[in-house]
């Protein structure tokens, strides 16, 4: 962990602050895991109440009562204060000079008293995003976990259209899924989709127990958790032999996921790599059917930096890792999206997602 | 949900509110099941993007896209508003005089975007807690979730204990209760803790892979989550007959706990059902063993209003679900704490938890 704190520290001078809080500073003293990525990326810790202050060459972290013992045992680099109630008021003790914070993860209501506690003395800086920076690079560790968790879900693929599709209901197939992963020692990072027919033109339709029926596409996005690390994969497939124009469609988006890979490499902008899926549908005349972005991040969480859309103003690096899955919707008929993870290598890109992509219509 | 919206309204009335926005603006569009609590109580919208705007005597309800069929199918009582791209402009459109928002569940980030796109005409005002005002007060259908909630965490211990705990890990007693309450349809509302020996004096740690010795306490906290709501539930067994001291120790939370209860009705201030439990044990010279409230509400979420605390201000009233859970940590040796979920009723309260609090020695 020491690493990335001294690699923050490095930030923590550049943007020339005193101080940097990390931690959740929404539901401060009962975050959810959501709310502490950052913190436990940063830190290790896993509880659901600490802060991080790190100044350029200091660090130090604070957390309550509850996680005295386990902060004294293992935050190894950190010089550990425990709150005797409340965290927001040790947390202010702690700052003093330009103090950033994390503007996106800090309540209207906590910077309130947080500025109130801290007094005068104090300037509170919006600080957004950089430990979000600095976890776009993974480090071979990281790469290995995000890996494994993309194995998970390939195998998950497997046996859970074991069965067949049509017939089944989308809950069905979903559940299924979802206890593959487990079986395999992970966790589903998101509630499966599973949607057959006009619900796979609903992007985020909940699996319904509608029986899927012959010849439907089955739109199918599913990712595992693994030691802390996710995995994100969509296909579709078709319940038996498709309607012409569903075929033809899925070849669509097949040569768009196909240009939008071809164009991932360091240095490349992120709105390029979308507008080289983008341009094809467009062209195919389907634009109107693909209302989101080719991609997003993923490692600690299941949507990170960066984001990869039309108005996106990132530039790829080595060590992202990151979702390509552009999709054409038809309403009231089906739905298509194909989905690999994809790491960003020195010189091109890493596909993590090891399924084929041509359209397996399965019995 | 059309009541849900009528009462809210008359609360938005009351606080001569032009609009009240429901929904999550810290990751508005990305929205985790933490975060969209209040719109799915308020909707039963269960999407990652969308806020409802409750006007005196009109309702809204925003969302993108990915959810525009989802929301015209099931939105009973609202107009639905399509965001073209993103939520908060969308959002800002809507707005137009004083504007209640959540500034517990908004960003500094998101506050800032939407005072600058909705302009100089709209005010908004820190307006958090309404919903959670509303959602305190369970209905039946509620109640009976939360009941059938209650009853798989009971069933859930049973089992995991049935293989006995002394030479179990503590990681392999968790895994087992959480495979349980799988097995009964429900999913764990959170990590089970399982806290052995000296563990047990640290309220929140992590289940080792240590074996729990003979003889030794064993904090079992558990719930489970089944159709949205939530029910926690905490034993203290023992792993073989244990020293007498932590026997004088259980009797002594017992008794606390009973105590608890015995004060927790309508109408009674929070601060004192937690006294009630906390003067016994400072009578008993532990103290400074128990560094937490005596429990907190639970219901769609796993810790909601009211706080049972020395310093809470609520006041119960009929339909408050909460824990009543004193503990005393003996550091280095042992953790006692015993908790009860109960419903408070029209005179006094409904006990959820059906497991005996006899100190139960498993052999």
């Amino acid at each position: 962990m020491r690493e990335r704190v001294e690699r923050l520290a490095s930030l923590v001078r550049e943007h020339e602050l005193d101080s940097l809080v990390v931690g959740d500073l929404v539901r401060p003293g009962d975050s959810g895991p959501a709310d502490m990525v950052n913190l436990r990326w940063l830190s290790g810790f896993t509880g659901t109440s600490g802060a991080a202050v790190i100044r350029p060459s200091e660090a130090f972290f604070v957390t309550d009562f509850r996680y005295a013992e386990r902060a004294a045992g293992g935050l190894d680099g950190f010089e550990i204060e425990i709150a005797e109630r409340q965290l927001v008021p040790a947390l202010a003790k702690l700052l003093e000079g330009r103090v950033g914070f994390d503007d996106a993860h800090t309540s209207v209501r906590v910077h309130g008293r947080l500025a109130e506690l801290a007094g005068d003395t104090v300037e509170l800086v919006p600080s957004a995003g950089l430990v979000e920076e600095l976890r776009r690079r993974k480090d071979e560790d990281e790469l290995e976990r995000i890996r494994q968790a993309a194995r998970v879900a390939d195998e998950a693929y497997e046996r859970a259209i074991a069965g067949g599709l049509a017939g089944r209901s989308e809950a069905e197939v979903a559940a299924a899924s979802a206890a593959a992963m487990r079986e395999l020692g992970a966790e589903p990072a998101f509630p499966a989709i599973v949607a057959a027919g006009p619900n796979g033109a609903l992007p985020h339709a909940d699996p319904s127990e509608r029986p899927i029926g012959t010849g439907e596409l089955v739109v199918f996005d599913i990712g595992a958790e693994l030691d802390g690390y996710c995995s994100d994969c969509t296909r579709t497939f078709a319940a038996g032999e498709p309607e012409p124009k569903a075929r033809e469609v899925y070849e669509l988006v097949r040569a768009a996921q196909e240009a939008a890979l071809a164009a991932t490499a360091p240095g490349v902008d992120a709105s390029r790599v979308d507008a080289a899926a983008r341009d094809r549908i467009e062209e195919a005349g389907h634009g109107d059917e693909f209302g989101h972005g080719v991609g997003h991040g993923v490692g600690a969480e299941i949507h990170e930096a960066p984001r990869l859309g039309k108005t996106s103003e990132e530039v790829l690096i080595a060590g992202d890792v990151v979702t390509i899955e552009p999709g054409v919707y038809v309403k009231g008929r089906f739905g298509v999206r194909i989905e690999d993870l994809v790491a960003v290598t020195g010189d091109g890109y890493e596909n993590l997602s090891g399924l084929p992509k041509e359209l397996r219509v399965v019995d």
